[in-house]
């Protein structure tokens, strides 16, 4: 398919026009939570994550058997300016190794069954540096959103989004102080592992984006096209996508968040198909997570991207609607219910 | 086989004999994770479950393929005074329910692809009420312990010890009293579900517990004998068993670390091959973990028991492993090291 949308209002109209959550289905699964063998409550957050999946499916038993991860991946023209302890062409490196099997998320992917796509957008042509002006035109902001919208398995049943992109810690950041405000140091990490000056550059430069795109402060789409880059943006689009066809999504980590967030300020509700799989150790993603309310179902401090966080989460999710949809009742197991 | 030991003195023995991680091991492993394709650390926690594995597998490449779920269910004298929120009779009727499929722990089980044995022990005849003395004899706590020491299928690498027994949160509070001291009150918690009246009767029969049992305040095996119950010195017999054969542990939520903390307060290092896996939403499990010095791998408000809790943080330490063992070095994949 083509994704339906060729300007940014087209896509806003779309994700404002998606369907809720299957409200009865959400009610039927609580009643036959009620019911399962083991005391209210026992199960803990596994019990709210089978009354959203039961809402995003429509059905009082959810179930899990077509995860998808997509890894989209895009170079990043503020790399000049020194923001990554890694050199720009280790995107199209890590790319490759994705294709060859060698990375964590093959690995990840792998061990909890999902399929895992790669997604490199346009490596040859980084963005434009932001702190000279928009990153990205309309046209090719949209054309990100597409890549991301058309990456979507439709009968995918749990999507995960990840991203390879040499400098995106940067642009995530100056996307959340776009979005949020507060000092530019809040928002600015050591991604893969600056160092102080490299922090500094880093921060300079978050200020900077914010400075050289005024537009960026008034319209999250704007955010998004002008501080952004290609994976972020298609993540965006993937996102989206699932959201409209109400296929529930678990978000990674910073980059990921700060994607996902351009939807939530645009659009009231976008991301409530969604749910926090890990909150990473890059320091400014626990405040990114606080702002889009979504508690992360992991902390194991990891800081990687590819979607390792939300990767690991799978497991989790599934684990959550197996035991709400094949546990027995009190009644099936003849268990006394206390 | 047949536990090697019939006296308290012989499994303590035993324990203190076992051997030591690989630290060759260690070492390899860790060079190894030095030259994955990621930046420095950029995986957290699954970096140190790999070298810890690597360390109890004896290589620098560890990996899960045979993990093991033992339930051991066992029931409590103590049930008489109304410590719980579920008659006892429960404890049979999960054990059914268990062998027929029906619980949360079949399908965590069948999630991670763990196998899953469930014992029952003796459950037609429950422990003394250990505020009118000790629980067992030596007899039959030596007994729960060989159970639990023959339950481990040698040839697994990974180990869960679950419990089901009504009343037992009562019984690991009072362990945990008698080895840690503090007030009763804040080692007692409500388990399935118990009310304000439930919780005051919990709370002193723990305290009447210990003043029963003066030994089980000076050696914490005899706190094992006097407050456990079957299940629970079963679990002890089992994670000593990994001990001693060095397979990987995951400790699940209050009773287990009750079970565990005996063996740790017996002989130092006892747990060196143990992580916890979850923290379960029982009060005074956090404090527990803390006294360990075991942070949990997950909080994810479950406090069901049944291994529940460390069967989810199963799928974690695979993931672990295959990122570990199975991901490309910078050389192997041509990436750029930084």
């Amino acid at each position: 398919m083509t994704a339906p949308f060729t300007t940014l209002n087209d896509f806003r109209g779309l994700l404002a026009a998606a369907p809720r959550a299957d409200q009865v289905a959400v009610d039927g699964a609580a009643a036959r939570n009620g019911q399962l063998t083991k005391p209210p409550g026992a199960l803990g957050r596994l019990e709210d994550l089978a009354l959203w999946l039961a809402g995003w499916q429509g059905t009082d038993r959810p179930r899990i058997v077509a995860p998808q991860i997509v890894i989209f991946a895009g170079n990043h023209g503020i790399c000049a300016q020194g923001v990554s302890a890694f050199p720009a062409e280790v995107t199209a490196q890590m790319v490759g190794n994705f294709q060859g099997g060698g990375a964590a998320i093959n690995q990840l992917a792998k061990a909890c069954g999902a399929r895992l796509d790669v997604v490199p957008l346009d490596l040859d042509t980084p963005t434009q540096d932001f702190t000279q002006g928009p990153a990205m035109t309309e046209a090719e902001v949209v054309a990100a959103l597409a890549a991301g919208w058309d990456a979507v398995d439709p009968a995918t049943d749990l999507l995960v989004v990840g991203e390879m992109g040499i400098g995106n810690t940067t642009s995530a950041a100056a996307i959340a102080h776009a979005l949020y405000g507060g000092s530019p140091a809040a928002w600015t990490g050591r991604g893969t592992g600056v160092d102080d000056a490299g922090l500094a550059r880093k921060t300079d430069v978050v200020a900077r984006g914010l400075g050289a795109n005024p537009a960026a402060g008034t319209d999250a789409l704007q955010a998004l096209r002008c501080l952004g880059g290609r994976e972020v943006a298609a993540m965006a689009g993937a996102i989206a996508r699932a959201r409209v066809d109400g296929i529930p999504v678990i978000l990674d980590g910073f980059i990921c968040c700060a994607a996902a967030a351009t939807l939530a300020a645009a659009v009231p509700g976008a991301l409530d198909h969604a749910v926090a799989g890990h909150q990473s150790a890059e320091a400014a993603h626990a405040t990114l997570l606080d702002r889009l309310g979504k508690p992360p179902l992991l902390q194991l401090g990891l800081r990687l991207g590819e979607g390792s966080g939300a990767a690991l989460a799978i497991s989790i999710v599934k684990a959550a609607a197996a035991c709400h949809s094949d546990m027995a009742t009190f009644a099936e197991a003849a268990v006394s219910a206390g």
